[in-house]
């Protein structure tokens, strides 16, 4: 197994013009294939942080956000192992074998109806054996289907709009991917992070699948040399793991900065 | 404090055409108002079943329905103390206020698309003070305008839906309950369970929010002296709490029988 | 795999002097081996409880008991499969494969000075190869090693002193088991419950060890004929596990009253 | 509310003359009264490591420390809120009114063998108040009568051990005065991590008690002078919250660095 080490970053800065309350989840932790070196988060003005981890495991800030210009810098130093990739060998995992806690992820959600989306999967996936085949006709599907566009959402909309519209963002195209995998009874789930070469680089958001006997990572924007990607939340969608929740009047980020860049960390400390 | 003994059962019965994965709740939980004395879980023909614990906390259990028919009786002996009723002192909480775990029950879900809600939540409650005060406008907002029309669908629909439509079972009017509560910064949940004095007798649902310091039963169909209540599963809406889930071809119970009886389980004890 | 039914109870009948805080442990949850169908607690007087789980997976009830005689009757219809027994194919895990949550038994407890049995241990297993085979070594030496005296102590103590003198209770030869398999890096944990065949019959402790890739239960009291086990509840030992802990003076049990059965549960329910 | 920024780090290196599983605890978290905003954790040779929650909420990290020189760095930034001093307000808190996951604190554990200080413990206190008063008392009792000298022990000794030596190093102290708070029924645990003015500097240990509604901390070693703590790991005893545990041969460290600064992390950040 080969790794590689990243040094990622997300500035977000806003201008509020009344104090909001805010949760972020801006913070990747360590899990089996991605462990977190080092780690800063930097608020600008400073102010006090509540952190705790929610249901599904994801560590989250709390905070309220102060009248004014505001600004977080979140950085890590990750190092993630060469992931798996799924293959034929991957299959449909029957629905008495799965794991208890991943039951949850063959559930409609939010913006994820996969109630509805039952006949389009079927057709979709004609002929594919069950497993890891129909995901890849679910991914490739989804990425010829549905125009990536990247900054053509503010907020979340939900699979059946996105399939109306025939364009999203990563996360729209997600959700699709979610919603039709579900609907043939494979579980999944979202993932909000970084991806090493994302173009435009951004906040990432791609969407997990679990066949054989773990999950593994789809996207439907990227191709296959995109690189590493290190996740910080999992969810059943973008309800579960938006990057933050504000209470309150809407306020968008007036700039995100975000930056991958791969290093050496182990130069000169061995 | 007074309280209530019930003797609460259901009994689900299915015609089942091919073999069916399922996971039920079916099984109330003790909770601080609510002992779980008794209980007896029957399924017929008997079968292998694994009980887990959900994310939330309910009590699940997987099994594999066989081909057939195919029956599941389940009954408690519970003690339930007498709820405080909420009043004009339970106040609405400021978002920083809110413990970690009731945040999640902000956020928009499958059937209750609170992001869409928030001109007409704010409609209603016009004039009130923050707090439950707005949950009794909304409650009774719900009675008047969505017909409570038992067994009117089959699968749920979400608090769009409902109000497109203006009828719905009780779960319909609990979920536009809690989407309006929800875009107003009231956590809400979707309560399943039983209801002393229901009329048809049927299991039920509706809705908890939190003000004041706990959390408060918020009912659209059945008025105040319809009698006790006893929790079965919590959720943010019927996706976590269905009292049943199947994988695979729709498969409706050809009969549901819940009945909820008060009786004296300590006399001949003492 | 077969199955056995068996219809437990435990009646429990105290003289309190002055009004006791407690906390029982006297309910066995469904597991993957164990599926709890019904269940009775019955509190004489009745008194108000509240259940919880604690940090280790155990249902517990806390209550104050009461001046004058207070009784606890408690019974369940259990279906316990027919568990595996460990072979020789159970084999020795190494400590970086052993699952995250089983480490915990590794280490010493309160009753279990596992940090002062290394040479002990080393010496009762010379020979044998490293997993199930030294565990049975381990087991056979505590029969042969401390005689089993039924109520010889009151209060728990030490595997340490246990050892001194020669004899104990179950849970005292439980213990001396758990300190030896934890000096060799097996993890090893007491189990309180019901055996079949006990015989005088009263609640049980005994232990299991993790070896292979799942927990085996061990009884240095009990010959193989012994029947079908219910676990109650797990911990690493007596302090996490004791059907009740109270606070205050000491307060013994005026008579604990335990019965186990065989029974066709399914008999005249089609 | 005031608050101090403190840098602290601790480096661990280890002459490994066999490959040696490790688990460590040396990841701060962020709670209430303590926020971590920036880490760093460093590994000579660099290794893979897996990161985990225990069943105490205390992160740990497994590897296997390979044969040669091996080194762990790790530092963080950390703000740490002025801890409200207990006062005589902290009173006694009734068994019936502890919250249910406190009650495991009021338990016997392996180096803290409170069932058998009960005698001890009711001498030392005779005349307070119960509560705060009484923990006062058992505090002044341990730094009066056991003498502090670090280095004196290189594993864990028991309260009993202790007591009769009367002597021993932080963590000895700790345990005695757990011991004794567990006697008379109030909460203890133990608490690993940094004291700011800690003379020697190193890895520290206290206790802490719940009393009035929270937990506060105690510290037989140290002045009032101390300065600011920063907790790195809660448990019963120095069984769940060593900072490290091995399996195998006996490895103890050649050298422990550890450092605490105070500093200004917000000059110059805007």
């Amino acid at each position: 197994m080969s790794e590689t080490w990243l040094h990622v970053s997300c500035e977000l800065s806003f201008d509020v013009a009344v104090s909001t309350p805010m949760v972020f989840m801006l913070r990747p932790r360590s899990n089996p294939g991605q462990w977190v070196a080092a780690e800063d988060y930097r608020l600008s003005p400073p102010l006090q942080v509540i952190e705790f981890t929610d249901a599904l495991g994801n560590l989250c800030q709390r905070m309220v956000a102060p009248v004014g210009e505001f600004r977080i810098n979140t950085s890590a130093d990750v190092m993630v192992a060469d992931q798996p990739s799924a293959s034929e060998a991957a299959v449909f995992v029957e629905i008495p074998d799965l794991p208890d806690q991943v039951l949850g992820y063959l559930l409609p959600s939010r913006y994820c109806e996969s109630d509805r989306f039952g006949d389009m999967a079927t057709e979709i996936v004609a002929g594919c054996r069950p497993g890891y085949e129909q995901v890849v006709a679910i991914t490739d599907w989804v990425r010829k289907t549905i125009r990536f566009t990247p900054l053509s959402s503010t907020y979340p909309v939900s699979a059946i709009e996105v399939h109306q519209r025939g364009e999203g963002v990563c996360r729209d195209l997600a959700h699709i991917g979610i919603a039709l995998c579900r609907a043939l009874c494979i579980p999944a789930r979202l993932v909000v992070g970084y991806l090493q070469n994302l173009e435009p680089m951004d906040i990432h958001a791609w969407f997990e699948v679990f066949v054989g006997d773990q999950w593994y990572a789809c996207d439907p924007i990227s191709p296959p040399g995109a690189g590493a990607r290190i996740a910080i939340a999992h969810g059943r969608d973008a309800t579960d793991v938006a990057i933050y929740n504000q209470y309150g009047p809407l306020l968008l980020p007036r700039e995100i900065l975000v930056s991958v860049e791969a290093f050496d960390r182990n130069s000169g400390h061995g």
